[in-house]
């Protein structure tokens, strides 16, 4: 146990990144735990809801690189940190440096509540604010000056948002004109987080990825954006670590 | 008729990109006739075979930029220019010129088999070198320079192989190590472009994806890499124009 460690809950891969700005990329993943969120469809909700809590790890960043190179630096040279809220964690900024020594790119993705400086060593940063039917409420006073930064840095980030119904969407519109020189990713919401079978989930998610490609290419209010699916969530359904 | 118009098969859309390096964006679409590869497997052989011959338009840039504007300029501002081989003709220059006036991206597919000086004009350039189950061959003398003139005016462009086989498979690490500093996307084949049922073709692609994944998560040869489905295929089946 260290208190300046790095709280842990899954390292796996390599697997494809099934979303989002590096959609297909193959890449390992690092998820650590603990959340200013608790958004209501959360897919991770074990990483802040208590339920795992005796599973997290405690690992400095070497221990964190050792066991990348276990599963898989040989045949992967990129990562995605995820959580949880990584940008909770200030000490995430030793294994950053550390995997870009070895010349491993990283991902990383965050809703965007709260700043580090290591932000701007992140290779792909997503940030990724919550609509309302997370029940979540967007703090633009944190939201506006990390996107600042990331523009005037001139980083490659993007921002993300789950769209469930015609609320969030208009959420997404909100953001999209707040920040129109970003690239804006509309991503299907996963409705059911719970259901284990693999090909009703895979026709609840198809019918609702239609609904969304159909009404935001009607919109005048999205003329550049990007609409995709979780592909992880099509082919493995709900299950862990792929 | 006009002898420097531009031979156009479709103009639809808008739509998303089912494919590729931008994957997921909303745009519309102008497909041209004419191909000097003629692959096994094309999932729009009608732009070269013969049978649409009598569908083609030629048409002036001002007249493709109507037809855009009449179908959604005011809800897209994102084009991509398909073929057949677009590469071909040396007058899309002038479409392109015309829609950047305009604020509207482009992006373009071409198997690199010839070069045009507007390629440093395309937002999104997408090279397709074309696998051995093409049964085409690939002109490296073409594909050198190209890749070269690109990288050196630091263009967004990146290299996608459509992977059927273990072959094709051989033929992309080729691919990689001669261009090792390109963004690579592996794309899963559609090895059944007249199958009429929609879900018949969609548990086909998906297992072929689960393939493609499972071999490249594995391979020391892919470090860096994309692997994708054609999104497109799985929603639509192989509908044309949409």
């Amino acid at each position: 146990m260290n208190a300046k460690g790095i709280p842990v809950l899954e390292i796996f891969g390599p697997t494809i990144q099934g979303e989002g700005m590096v959609i297909g990329q193959k890449t390992m993943f690092v998820r650590t735990a603990g959340c200013d969120y608790s958004c209501s469809w959360c897919d991770s909700s074990f990483t802040w809801d208590g339920s795992a809590k005796q599973d997290i790890r405690w690992m400095s960043a070497r221990e964190i690189e050792q066991e990348l190179d276990e599963l898989g630096t040989a045949t992967c040279s990129h990562v995605t940190i995820s959580g949880g809220n990584p940008a909770l964690i200030k000490q995430l900024g030793e294994l950053i440096e550390v995997l870009h020594v070895r010349g491993i790119e990283i991902a990383l993705e965050t809703q965007g509540s709260r700043w580090q400086d290591w932000f701007m060593d992140i290779d792909e940063l997503t940030l990724s604010p919550k609509p309302p039917s997370s029940t979540m409420i967007t703090d633009w006073t944190q939201l506006d000056p990390i996107v600042e930064k990331l523009t005037i840095g001139q980083k490659k980030f993007s921002l993300k948002v789950v769209i469930f119904d015609d609320v969030d969407l208009d959420y997404a519109r909100t953001v999209h004109r707040r920040y129109p020189h970003v690239d804006l990713y509309l991503q299907v919401g996963n409705h059911d987080v719970s259901e284990i079978n693999r090909d009703v989930l895979q026709q609840q998610l198809m019918e609702r990825y239609v609904w969304l490609i159909q009404t935001v290419m009607a919109s005048t209010d999205f003329k550049k954006v990007r609409v995709l699916p979780q592909l992880h969530a099509w082919i493995w359904g709900n299950k862990r670590g792929v």
